[in-house]
């Protein structure tokens, strides 16, 4: 039950104002003893959880977005991706001097959605940010259930009512496949994230489908976004009678791995095999050669989650944001088909 | 005023139980009508904010550590130190199911003084790591008087009576050096962060220091941390009639810089010039030829301050936590003098 929809349960019952409720919940002077009692005999009865009056003491001043990640700390720790987004965000809350809650959660998203329900009810932020959407997300409907203010990063699709903020996967693939193919790729790897996450499903199908238009074969591999299976992707490819003339990683660290494995097998990148990375950072250039790389505005991205959720909270409704447009910075790790 | 000072002083002065007092101040039943009007009326008087009773509603449920940056949010998201121990903070709050709450403010200290005292006020965070030490830093004396537990990463220092997790800059310095003395260098460089950072000034020192013992002469330049600030430092360091030989960057980001900027000048590294990071990050390993750098396990200085922090809350009395011995990792960057 949102704590909004209790305070104005008890001032119907009692008949008495909100600001009558609210005084008495929040241990304010202004209202009559007997009318405080009876106030918190009800809350009381109505399973008023003392903490849950915290949203009211805060009142409008909360000024905290909240944000928890299912996954392991570990993989955290080097993801660019995710540093870049939270500086976007962060540079959105700085100007209005509003904070973030992050909460990093192993892989367990009920845990998450039990986090999100804490803290709505104990009034500690104004809405959510959802960011990694999965294939069958239960924290859509959780959030709408619970009345939190949020913002997918994903979608948008049929059933979801929650402002989007969504990258076009499918554009993002066909700018890369239409890379290779201009250069006369017909054999095609991709090694992705894992299928679990919404935008590496669509990374997939939309390599498939970019690559069936151009009459070239993709051979799809599952990754983690660890190095190592990288190497053994590379590994396993490299061995196989008609080995691809093109690597795609779906991350930066990913990319870097593949690149020195394809060295260490003692190929040439480009001349024998090109290499893109689908995530731009400072490492794709540290690399020689200098990757090829999908830049996306990570950034902005964070930024234009913030501004929607803030909009949301303040009352507007937002619906689809579109990420700004990404671009592929064309390097030195990708060639003509030799 | 501490909320606890504040109820201990209500109770005593009323002659009641502080949990009668903390009944009447967080609105729950179990006091009578007249004892919980006195206390309002007294907490009213001595000047108790609604608000700050929220501390005292979500009791010892709040779970939070409190961290501000007063950083801007550009150089933020290139900081590979602040995610690895943001990684090792995390580490411990999924734990025990902690929160953390961030906020990032523009280099304006005094506010985050004012976000501390509002998140402590207002119930919102149980204490807070001060990272980024500054000279003569305002922070140390502030948490102080306003009461909020905190962990100081820095120091250890006469006058600081808050429990330090610290590092050793010095020792670190000294492994740098004997290094590159060892390898035959006596002219060195060391392009630091800003001297407005005390881990800055205590590397800088400690070079220096070190550098004396072993009969070598340092050149100091303060850098930001920007790859371009590296670049400028060996422009003009090797146009100079006896450049070093050496090169110390403060950071990942500047070493990968400043050994393109070597290479781009026609130097061989580590043949003319050898190049050390005071930083280890899978950057320094993407480079050719791999850097030597110093690692720091920046995910269990993370960890350290976590864990002095929430023994802190608990009530214990960490003092002075060292954290984890730095490694030099001897990669292909340095080598003997030519």
């Amino acid at each position: 039950m949102a704590a909004k929809a209790t305070m104005a349960d008890i001032a119907k019952q009692l008949g008495i104002s909100r600001a009558a409720v609210s005084y008495a919940l929040n241990a304010q002077p202004g209202v009559a003893a007997d009318t405080r009692e009876a106030v918190l005999k009800l809350a009381t009865d109505l399973g008023w959880h003392p903490s849950a009056s915290a949203r009211a003491l805060t009142g409008s001043d909360i000024k905290v977005i909240g944000l928890a990640l299912s996954r392991p700390t570990d993989t955290f720790a080097v993801d660019s991706f995710f540093f870049e987004f939270l500086a976007g965000v962060e540079s959105v809350l700085v100007e209005r001097g509003w904070s973030l809650l992050l909460r990093v959660i192993g892989d367990l998203p009920e845990v998450e959605i039990e986090t999100y329900r804490r803290w709505w009810g104990e009034g500690r932020i104004d809405g959510v940010i959802l960011v990694d959407e999965r294939h069958r997300d239960e924290r859509i409907a959780a959030v709408e259930e619970i009345g939190l203010p949020a913002v997918l990063c994903g979608g948008p699709r049929k059933g979801i009512e929650l402002p989007c903020v969504w990258t076009d996967q499918a554009g993002d693939a066909a700018l890369i496949v239409e890379h290779l193919s201009g250069l006369g790729h017909r054999r095609i790897a991709h090694v992705s994230g894992p299928r679990d996450f919404v935008h590496e499903r669509g990374r997939q199908r939309g390599v498939r489908t970019a690559a069936a238009r151009h009459g070239i074969s993709v051979t799809t591999i599952e990754g983690t976004y660890a190095p190592g299976d990288a190497r053994a992707a590379v590994d396993q490819l490299m061995s196989e009678p008609d080995p691809p003339t093109a690597f795609i990683f779906s991350n930066d660290h990913m990319s870097v791995a593949g690149l020195q494995q394809l060295r260490a097998l003692g190929k040439s990148v480009p001349t024998e095999v090109s290499v893109v990375s689908w995530d731009d950072s400072p490492l794709t250039q540290a690399v020689e050669p200098q990757l090829t790389a999908l830049f996306r505005d990570n950034q902005a991205y964070g930024r234009q989650a913030a501004e929607a959720l803030l909009g949301l909270v303040a009352g507007q409704h937002p619906s689809l944001v579109a990420v700004a447009r990404s671009q592929l910075r064309e390097r030195s790790s990708s060639g003509p088909i030799g």
